[in-house]
């Protein structure tokens, strides 16, 4: 069967804990292997307050909740980004106001967020495509200039960091007011299905953990700060089962081998196809001084769309599955009539050029080179 | 640590089913896991179409939308019931018309059901307490009189039926236009967490399958019907991985056997404890006529909330740990300032006095019935 585009990564350890997990008699959700999920990434990355959720859309779901998201606000983000960064919000209500990619890089124009502030503002939602941070220095600074709320959609970030002037590093999902990752299986550290929800300020802790909780306050009664718990707000069943939550815990032990082989792999995708890519006007991944590169994905950005298709069209031929990513959410068929007019050409075009090259652990990414190299478009 | 409450059953086949799940290089939703439990509930139980969830709650949260619940809408249910029953339906701005529950059961009082409707009222939602079946002759009446929807909250439900007058049986869940099911550890079949949607209605079908994958209409892009994929309408990541769905699988192909071992400790439950019971003036379950039992859990009815709590501490002494259910949700902090002011005087009785006995595959029931039985209130 060739490449595929993507191949789950099993470190191996994963039934091993589920196994634990079923014989511990709790599989169903906030049981230990969930807490040795948060308890790592607070670790790691400093996050305040993290909540494994079932997707990255639950995450940000808990986000608009969290953010008092109603009829009539307004929340700005990409257009081109996953369909759950906005539904997300569409869901409570809101408006879109979608945002274009920066010429240089898919992520989110900064300097064309603030034309679209009004009143109705609630909340500025960061997509950091590919894992390359958006400049949140200047994002932080119009936020607080316009007090609005910064979350993250760190769905492809994981272990990534943002470089402030001074130096310092921050993990991506720790800058905003609120993060999100995902873990599906498509990400580098994976359980099928997955996310996570990171709280950054104090003032969302109590909330977050009762929105989790189907609107109760049983982790508070877990704690023994309250006698009995009961229905305090409104909420949902965000919390994955301890079977996920193993599985997850599995890939995060194995965190360093595994971004170790994804850098490699990256490293050689962009060595391997510089003086190519050059030759056919084709555009490598842009990684700003800000940003670090946490080799979540190698992508092309080809003439057009013609270009770009033909090429997947080849690299098919020869048994190689590459893809195309999003389209223009400002341009679909739910949302166009509900924007607001403005062109985003360079959303437009990274939806009609852009190619996604196989990435996973366990590939031959030679293979693919070679077989890029030798393709005449 | 004498006898929990619940410890979840492992068939033998789940591990290996997930180990394939991954071998198969997709273990994210939808998948074969995924599309051979969907089978296996429509071959069995005749449902029209399957969609399963992270969750029950996740499943109602469908029904929500699917019912284009808005500001100002009305929904019926029974103030005995999860927390999730009613949330889903908040969380998209309806108000909750609270039903009492019924005299010989926990069940919600079909007789009360038409006093609250008005021209808002948009649904009612049916809860089958403990796996017993309300009378769905009579809701399904009172529903198509006044034009409104019916959502089965099967979570307890599995396996159960509603026999109708001229002898035929049909399975819970299939008979309003929607039904919930869940998967949680506590229930007959498991997941950890997880649930399913089933759609009886034709009009439903399409625009399931669409909030089921994030408001994009990709199960029609994989069927061939279209020819890209995008964004049409809201959604959410409802799906969960085919890790969950392996598990269920598994489960799945024991269900006859594990029903079977279920029902055995119900009935020994039964005769164990009707000759103490009826001398401590303790109520033992109700099954109506028109339902059956599906043996999801056990529970007596005590004389009031001091009787209760002291049968509950005094079976922990000898370490079999018993517990309370539900608190009238009519009650709640959240919801008491919201509620209509009607007097729901079964619900709270059974929220006083009703205490559910351990109930799971590998127990010892005779262990709890001498327990119980030797038990001085």
């Amino acid at each position: 069967m060739g490449i595929p585009f993507n191949k789950p990564f099993l470190t191996g350890d994963e039934t091993e804990y589920i196994k634990k997990a079923v014989e511990s008699g709790k599989i169903s959700g906030n049981g230990e292997y969930t807490k040795k999920c948060q308890h790592f990434f607070r670790e790691r990355y400093g996050f305040k307050k993290c909540l494994l959720t079932n997707s990255c859309t639950d995450a940000l779901e808990m986000t608009a909740i969290l953010a008092n998201i109603g009829e009539g606000d307004e929340v700005i983000m990409p257009s081109y980004t996953f369909v759950s960064t906005a539904n997300a919000f569409v869901l409570h209500g809101a408006k879109i106001r979608f945002i274009d990619s920066r010429e240089d890089h898919p992520g989110m124009d900064e300097d064309k967020i603030e034309e679209v502030i009004n009143e109705k503002t609630k909340a500025i939602v960061v997509v950091h495509y590919a894992g390359v941070a958006c400049d949140m220095k200047k994002i932080m600074h119009i936020a607080e200039k316009h007090n609005l709320l910064v979350i993250e959609d760190a769905a492809q970030a994981i272990d990534s960091y943002f470089t402030f002037s001074d130096g310092t590093k921050k993990p991506l999902g720790s800058i905003g007011h609120l993060g999100c990752f995902s873990f599906h299986e498509t990400k580098n550290i994976i359980s099928g299905e997955g996310g996570m929800l990171v709280i950054n300020e104090d003032q969302f802790i109590e909330r977050s953990e009762i929105i989790w909780e189907k609107g109760t306050n049983r982790s508070a009664f877990f704690r023994g700060e309250v006698d009995k718990y009961g229905w305090v707000d409104v909420g949902s069943s965000f919390l994955p089962s301890e079977i996920t939550a193993a599985f997850l815990y599995a890939q995060l032990e194995n965190l360093e081998n595994i971004q170790n082989r994804r850098c490699q792999i990256w490293h050689q995708y962009e060595s391997g196809l510089k003086r190519w890519g050059e030759s056919m006007d084709i555009r490598m991944p842009h990684i700003p001084e800000y940003a670090t590169n946490n080799a979540h994905m190698f992508y092309l950005v080809c003439k057009n769309i013609d270009h770009r298709d033909k090429l997947i069209y080849q690299l098919k031929e020869q048994g190689v599955h590459a893809v195309f990513h999003y389209l223009s959410l400002h341009k679909s068929e739910f949302y166009k009539d509900k924007h607001d007019g403005r062109h985003l050409p360079w959303s437009d075009r990274y939806s009609d050029c852009l190619v996604r090259l196989p990435f996973y652990y366990e590939m031959e990414e030679d293979v693919v080179v070679d077989t890029l190299t030798q393709t005449l478009l």
